[in-house]
């Protein structure tokens, strides 16, 4: 078994996400790499120092150029805010390093696409950590779908609603709530929850020709966080709705907010074809419902399958049929398949290049927001 | 079309719900006959009118054996209290009279074999009105069972409960909480709730061998009814649950009570097979649960039926598909099969003597939660 | 009680469900009016005269001049295919009877407003039959959002899915599927199934400032009805969505189709306020489900409302709390609401300049589609 | 931070379900002590070595007997099947070893008091592992319990159903399959499922006066694992049902099988009180439904309780509310609750006396279904 040392940037939710994956990937997968957590990077050396003890990072550092840096280092592990992304990955390409980066890929495409360049000039392995395609249900509905069980696709509808930012008290800001804060973040909804989305969306039902969309904040302006009394205009979208035509001549609806009162992470979709449909929703993630109209006509119904079967993807490398996971599971099976696409040579998805086409649909979205006009999108 | 003519005793919830699909039945369903509503019948000169006029009976009478008397009766539809049916069954079936009565059949199963033997002695066309096995989900569910679909049954397991006594101030008898007072109504939630749960269980699977049960009575003493101050003891069971042995080698567990807060209706059964299983809840009786391990592996799971297309029983009467019908409409189909017994000259059923059955396993549980002996239950 | 003679034009699946209110409303509502079926008028004398001899009319037209014409006639009631509903209406306004009109008002909003026109110029009572919001869940919606319970309006969604034209060989026009002739018809699934969701979406969250919009019609020529071999550009739109602005700031998405492969009748909504949220769905309903931002913090969730006790709106009317009704006294409900308008002086809701708001967005939604632009809605 | 040295005895499904709570347990749970994972031990060198090597043990016994005379090891953790239960315990708690064993806690209750009196002979700190307690929403369920707001119970109604035997195909014994074995296990699903519904029903609703049981063994005999062509007689219940009479006067009924087609690891409960219930299914274990009869009256509904929120038991070590967490993470609870205990000297339950009390039922449960009597159960 190889090793594969990681050098890992932030140490935010998205830290301990990954660095919860890198630990227990080889006591449940079989596989030809080992991840090592070398080492772990942020400004703050206290909290850093604090969080690589936690979990057993071996080494620390507080600039990011210095991890890129070091040679015993093979892959950095981006989860720093989306500000951050577009520098430390093409620095990390330049030196010759894997890049794992946290989506959205950048603050927009333009940062994208330069980022892509210089990933595929470097030629090295890459992966954008849109984790909700390793869900089991939502892998299953892929091989539901690839497997022609429901056809000729008419529709797709997706929503991402969460409610976490209605109390105008909410600050902006800071390092725990910088997706308020469109410097940081680069837009809000959009790019933090419909991303997710439009990446399901691609992988299940292909390209997107046009969209169509409208955005709100509701809230105009919030205070600065750690600095009480000052308030900052609000510039991210608290929502945003569009409309779509997909290649395949479907056509989709996407919705996402924070403001949608008792949806705390509501991320659902639905897929009808001419023989069947799927629908997810990932408040219940081990379950997805599956329509069959091949089904005896008495005994037509959407049949609620419990994705906790030894034949279902991924769940054979846990517990028993009826045990069920959990969100983290989802950046294991990550890591996984990015250490399984090393060893195989086939590269694991998606790469920077198909979440550039992520990020060109977001940045399309938002600007059919701004111009009210329909907004063909371009090719990653 | 000929006319049969009713003649109706008791104006209570029952006898609205009868009325109502007297009035309904032919709208909707090609049948040879047409029920008439000739009379209604109750002590209460003045009430009896007041509903006779809101349903548009043609006449009213005050004594059941006039209207028994009657030569334009041919049916005698029995919606009053429990303590009433085997002296009105009796006399009716000794005056020729079709007889149609409410559920349970009687006070207890001396009376019930006694209204048996009358009947089958007049041999007069009879009906026990057991409504469930007329709403289409729980038709559809023996349309399964009978398809052969889940094979070999393990278990059968049934809840029906409720949450209207909790309350201590709830008083008992009168014309409407007569269901409370053990001389009128025989029994607590066995003869009212699980005769329910049993008429649909031996439908679905078979006849019950043996019986071990306990009952409880949580609020002792309450008010009666009209009758301020005034306390007497509580003679119903309030709650009830029994372990079945089937003859067919399955095994059941039944509950029922009236202190199930929260639970407004909720009369529930599953059956699981060696190949399948199905599951139903009166509280969303539109719906079937159905399993069936026939099923492509990866795709097993519980389906959704709506049972509301025009292949469902039943619903090809109605509307179109999505659209519900209500608890009502139970009963209009009741009528609507014993009208099509009359003319196919197959009998409906259940009947007096399989309504008997469910007297004797209901005699059996209480005799069991007195005794804390298995019960061996009788054949009718 | 006064009588109310009707004259029913239509015999389609409107023409059931009206005749079935007008026979059921005086048992389960104390009104101070009494429909009375007085005649029942189409073309084809054999089959109206086969439908009133079911419902129990009076008597028979085949002209609907003659009908309007009928001294004895005090309110016509219109059942016939969208392309008649002008000419009758303003007919029958201009003889000084009161209309009932089926949904959607008009072929188009230009139709819709001469309507208006007539009929308030005869100043006769009137309605347009949008039956759902006398869904009891619907109504109690209405009533949580007056009570101020879930505060200021963020989001509003609704879908209305169907799947029943799926296949190529359904053929379209005649006298059961003139729903997919657009002359006929005025649209396809805007007018037939959005409009149903407007008109709910206005009455519970208020005027709609503008709209952009797509449609799209999958199957682009189907057989006429009853014409083997003949086919014929379908010019209806199989599916619609669109997303709106709300005068009250809030924004929403709506999207119809008859192509979600396992929707039944799925009409669904959720309106997402600062303090709680309603969510329904009509294939479940007699249940809202409530969620309360006042609750105790560890006790947060959705409600899941079983509409059925006897203080929710309409269903003191009706059995006892738990059990359901159906889809048919929706126009129970709106019969009986129409009546008491009558008898109180306070004109039933929505009347026909409502339902020309509802046109009106209609309209707009379609305009929209085909430029591509945000188009303002007009008021009524 | 105090190291705890764990030896732990067995490598299958608890094997695993153990090692991952001690490898993850001091990332998310601020403690004083630190599992250190010393030994682990089977029979089998190699199957052990293999284990240790995949999950970090630092060293390997074949001698159960070796490991508890090592003076490294602080605790021993016992997951080999349920036979070994009782030597083992006696010889580690004469050892002075803390002792850590899987449910159920013996063979019979006479075993479990041996080891009871030999573990608090030598008062070392001790645990037994019904992991469900530590299911978020089971948490949860019980705090609402304490705070009062169900009141008064009337009724516990359980069920643990799953359907993985029904393929008479399945061979009993050996290292996979000895919970068929009544050898090994002692009996089937009382042992094996009930345990855990009666734990969770004595932690939440107190202690079980008597009881009257039903087993039954579908399939008679099976081969034995690893004999082809060897059937042996199966000696465990397949299935039992039994009805309970709580000390405080409520009534329970609980059920478990392993032949309920389609219910995978389906784990219920349901507590009715006065003012109140809960109702929890372990197929979506982070849901708890809860109904208040507190509620304004027409807002009446069972509570989706999402138990993913930081105010919920346990969930705010892990992630962002609407992130749930999965089967293995009651294992983590449990040794997070247990090194709580060593801490504040508070002793964790259930310990093993309270694991007796369990232990009595399922023998009274077992008897009773041989007798056909109700059986009073005896004290712990």
């Amino acid at each position: 078994m190889k090793d594969l040392n990681i050098g890992l940037i932030g140490y935010g939710f998205m830290g301990r996400a990954h660095s919860n994956a890198y630990r227990k990937v080889n006591q449940f997968f079989k596989l030809g790499y080992r991840p090592v957590m070398k080492a772990a990077c942020a400004r703050d050396g206290a909290q850093i120092t604090e969080f690589a003890d936690n979990w057993g990072w071996e080494s620390v550092e507080t600039d990011w150029r210095k991890l890129i840096a070091r040679p015993d280092i093979d892959a950095i592990d981006i989860c720093s805010p989306n500000v951050t992304h577009h520098d430390i990955a093409i620095e990390a390409a330049k030196a010759g390093k894997m890049v794992l980066c946290e989506k959205p890929l950048a603050m927009n495409a333009a940062e994208g696409r330069a980022m892509v360049d210089a990933i595929e000039k470097a030629g090295v392995a890459n992966m954008v950590w849109f984790n909700y395609r390793r869900v089991p249900a939502i892998a299953l509905a892929k091989q539901i779908m690839d497997e022609g069980r429901i056809g000729r696709v008419f529709h797709y509808r997706a929503k991402y609603l969460q409610d976490w930012t209605i109390s105008a008290k909410v600050p902006q800001g800071g390092a725990t709530l910088w997706r308020l804060d469109i410097d940081v973040a680069g837009s809000g909804v959009t790019g933090d929850l419909l991303a997710h989305s439009i990446d399901t969306a691609i992988w299940l039902n292909g390209p997107v020709e046009a969209v169509t969309a409208m955005t709100e904040t509701f809230i105009k302006e919030r205070e600065v966080q750690g600095q009480p009394g000052t308030l900052k205009p609000v510039g991210i979208d608290d929502a945003c709705a569009f409309l779509v035509r997909f290649r395949n001549g479907s056509i989709g609806t996407f919705e996402s907010t924070r403001y949608a009162r008792g949806r705390k992470n509501q991320n659902t979709f639905e897929v009808n074809g001419e023989n069947g449909s799927v629908c997810f929703d990932l408040e219940d993630a081990h379950r997805l419902q599956y329509f069959d109209h091949g089904d005896v006509s008495h005994l037509h119904g959407w049949r609620d399958l419990l994705v906790t079967d030894s034949d279902h993807p991924y769940m054979g490398h846990w517990w028993v049929p009826g045990c069920v996971i959990g969100y983290e599971h989802t950046f294991i099976h990550a890591v996984a398949d990015f250490l399984t696409g090393l060893e195989t040579g086939v590269a694991v998805q998606p790469d920077f290049r198909c979440a550039l086409q992520t990020q060109l649909i977001c940045d399309s979205v938002l600007e059919s927001a701004r111009s009210g006009q329909w907004v063909k999108v371009p090719e990653a």
